[in-house]
Formats: structure tokens, sequence, C-alpha cells
């Protein structure tokens, strides 16, 4: 008797073996690279990538490369007991996890990190915001998922709206080396509008109330947006408006064209437009994305 | 041995006999209308009020005469029983409530309803918004709360900024009859951001997260005015713009100077600003607002 009906390995052999496998039939297979710790947000991928797929495969990994603090990485939820029934329950196939060692084979340096020569370049999209905020994090994303690219050959992988500037990366990473079709899904939202994010587990009552004003900025761009303000610099000043009336710290609180990425907002009027927000409420770092001229399918 | 400290009148005529004899003390007395239902917001109004009077009453009293429609009266959400806990939890030494009839001895028609000539002039500040949306609702809140003015002779009287249209007819009102001091609390909202009302009780899940589009196009509203904006069309567009986003009918999203009430939105740059909302979420009627001007102190 089994209890589950999805696979689970504990090494990425036996998931490369499985992948290898789904294709050799000639089925489809979609791909969800997650850290664990899953919630609803995770499922909303896995379901899309459920229904756009034969098989479905998700990895769960604290990859340790895009961490550039210790303490985050350290602190970043884990409870991978409880990810496989969510997995599951959403449409999963196949889970699997591994260490670092186990995905970069006799490419480690001594003290446990990846050789300097095998991290990936990740590319334009990488420049400034998350990528002047956290240094060397994209790089260690692209490195990771690159890997998973390479070894799994999935048809489709999927990323977060929620993480709009990770998934520029990946796509342009997807597009340069030949990877799967990397499709971007809308942000899945908790009932009071903040995005899902293991990070929010770790969040105190006055966190989470702070938490919220990441959101009420999205939405007040959008707002604007809707109203007709086209300009990146009025766009970006409501949500420092908004965002100040949170007890947060904000890093960066910007407008960007998401098809022409730049390191500054854009001058003039934009046609397309996502606003990006990361903040500190305490401890913790937020963030938040939010396309602001295609539909956005709010929480549900 | 009593359960509750708190006196509980079933009648206005005790109520009145108890409050001559605070005054008669030389002790100063604070009131919170209120009709019924109590939550934290009425809490905040009560504590409020005994931390500026010697003795707090409270009346209970779902007032036919403010209610317009006759739905939105039968529907109003009635917990008698869990009242008088709440109330003494928060320092209210007593709460009473009764008839129309008893309120107003001899001035009924054959109907039940008050007879013309005994109805309240609500004044200049019950022009447009709520006094379009629901005629004759202004004059209902001054009629009766002008007559717990006249019989209790309070020092202080305690409303809610979140209707902050009628705070400030009650306060007209007061100004004109010698009735008490009005005193205007900031909006306690949960921690979505929602306004505490009664009539959140009736949301269902969805209604409810169409309904923290109102609190979320305040904040948008007081983060365009914390950025320097003093156009009250400027500012009711980005309010527009994010209730857009949320599926609600929105009656009205208005900018008004609070001293000096309009029937029209303000030309020029504002010195100081309310927001007002009113949106219907399905079948309930919620209402908002915020002052821009001053410090809101948020959720707590």
């Amino acid at each position: 008797m089994r209890l589950l009906s999805i696979e689970c390995f504990d090494t990425p052999d036996e998931a490369v073996r499985w992948c290898r496998d789904v294709r050799s039939q000639g089925l489809s297979l979609g791909f969800v690279p997650t850290m664990g710790a899953l919630h609803e947000g995770h499922q909303t991928l896995v379901r899309q990538a459920a229904a756009q797929n034969d098989r479905v495969c998700v990895s769960i990994f604290v990859n340790p490369l895009q961490f550039g603090e210790s303490r985050d990485l350290e602190t970043y939820p884990r409870d991978f007991d409880g990810d496989a029934k969510l997995l599951e329950a959403a449409g999963c196939h196949m889970a699997f996890t591994g260490t670092l060692a186990e995905f970069f084979p006799g490419r480690l340096q001594a003290d446990g990190g990846l050789q300097p020569e095998f991290m990936l370049d990740p590319g334009p999209f990488a420049e400034s915001l998350e990528g002047e905020y956290r240094p060397g994090h994209f790089e260690g994303v692209a490195t990771i998922v690159g890997r998973f690219f390479e070894i799994l050959k999935p048809t489709r992988a999927y990323f977060g709206q929620k993480d709009y500037q990770q998934a520029l990366v990946v796509d342009d990473l997807a597009r340069r080396t030949g990877g799967p079709e990397v499709v971007v899904c809308p942000t899945h939202r908790e009932p009071t509008g903040i995005a899902f994010s293991s990070r929010n587990t770790r969040l105190s009552e006055s966190g989470y109330a702070a938490g919220l004003f990441l959101s009420r900025a999205l939405f007040a761009a959008r707002g604007l947006w809707l109203q007709g303000e086209r300009d990146a610099q009025a766009l970006s000043s409501v949500m420092r408006g908004v965002l100040a009336q949170g007890d947060l710290t904000v890093e960066y609180a910007s407008v960007r064209d998401p098809r022409k990425w730049s390191g500054s907002e854009p001058k003039g009027a934009m046609e397309r437009a996502v606003a990006l927000i990361a903040a500190r409420s305490g401890e913790v770092r937020l963030i938040d994305n939010m396309l602001l001229s295609d539909p956005e399918p709010c929480q549900d």
C-alpha cells in the first residue's frame, strides 16, 4: 500500500533517470524549481504545469548559491515532510532533492562552494534592483536553474510573477542555453493581498501588517496606471507614498518596462510596465511585483 | 452576586435618571451612541470616552429613522447579548436601549414613524456623498443623536472617523444646539486594513476580499498626498483606479476639505483633505474614510 502516488527521490540521479524515461516516451515534462516550504503559491505553479504537460516534476532544494546572507539561508523555512502532500494534491508526479555536491559532482571547492568557473552569467536582466541589493543572488539562481535545465531537460519551466526579475533572468537564460519554455504565472495572493511567500511564516503579527503595504503600494500603482498614468516616476512615487505608511525599510520601489529592461526607470510614456518592490519588515525581506499593464487576476 | 458591574437599562427613563445623577455629582459624562453589534471599533470609542470622562454611557439602538432601505434595517446585525461584555471590558459604566416610542413619547405617527415636525435638520454637512446616496439618512441620524444629547446631556460624545461625514453632521448639530463636545476618533482597522464595521459580518469570503479595496484605495490616496499631491481630482482618481481592481459597485470615491465642506471636490491646492468612499460588495454597502492630511494611526 502506498500513501502517496507521487515519486520522491533523495538524489538527482534517480530524478534524472525518471525525467529521461518520461521524455523517451514522447511525453512533455513540466518543471517547477522550489526551495521547499511549499505553499499555495507553489501549488498554483504546479497546477499550471500539470495543465500544460503530461508529467510534472518539482525540485526541492534550498540553494546555498543564491543566498548572500548566511542568516537568510539558515532561517529559510524548511518543511520537507509537508511538501510532498501539497505537491501531490496539486498534480505533481515526481519531487526530488539532493545536495550541492550531488548536483555538481566534482565541481565543488574545499570549502563546499561551487568552483567559480561553473557559475553561470545571469545576463542583462540581473542588473539593478535585486541585482543591486542581493549581489551574486541571480548568479546563484542562474547556476542552479541552468543545471536543472541541463540534467532534467524539461519541456517547460514555471516561475511566479512575484519574483518578476528572477523570471526575466531565467527566461533569458533558457533562451541563451536552449532550455525549456519559461512560463511566468500570476502571483497567488493571500486573501489579505500579501503574496504567498515562504518568508511570510517568519513575520510577527505586526510584521505581517507592515508587509501588507507592499501589495497596497502595487495596487495603488496599478490604480494610477488604470487611470491613464504612464510615467514611471509618477507610478513609483505613489508606491513610495503608500510604503511610507507602513513600518518598513524600503530597499526599492520602482517601475520598469518588462520587455526593455533598464538599469533605471524609463523616461517618457510607457507601453508596458511592471512594478517591483523590496522592503524589510523587521528582519524579514519581502518582495512583491505586479504587472501594471496586464490583467492581474487578484487573490482567489 | 453580579456578573457584570456595568448598568444595563431597558428603557430611556432609567438611563436619563442615571445620567442626571452622574451630572448632579459634578462628574463628566462621555457618551457613545451605537446600533449594537459591537466590535473593536466601538471599544476604541468607549476606551477613549473612559479616558476623558468620569463616567461613560452607551446607547444601543438600531435607529429606524436613519435606514432608507428597509432591507438594510432588517439585516443589520444584532447581538445585544454579546454587547454588554464588550462594553464593560472597554470601560463603559452604563448601557441602555429603548424603542422609538420611548425615545419620542407622544410624537409617533399611526404608522410607527416619527411625526415629520420632530425630524431635525442635519445641516450643510449632510449635502452630497452620503447625503446623495442615502436620502434622509442624516436627518434620521441627527434626529436620534440630537434627542440623545437632549435627554442625556453628556459632556462629550464620541464618533469614528470611518463615518467622517456623519461626524461632521453631528459636530455641527452639537454646535448649533448647545450639545456636547464631539470627539472624532481614528478608525480602528482589522489587521487586513478593512475598517471594523458591523456590516463586515455579512460579507462572504470573496465579498470581504473585494471590501479590502476600499482601504487600499484610501492608502493609495494618502500615499499620493504624502508625495505632495494636493489636487482633489488627482487624489480621487487614484482611488477610482484602485477600486476598479476589486469586484465592487462604487457609489462615490471623493476628496473634500473637512473644514470647508462643499457639494463637489474643491479646485486648487488643498491644505487639508479627507478621502471618502462608499461601495457595494454584493449586497453589503461599505463605507470608509481617511484623513489624508493628519497622522493616521493605522491598524493596531
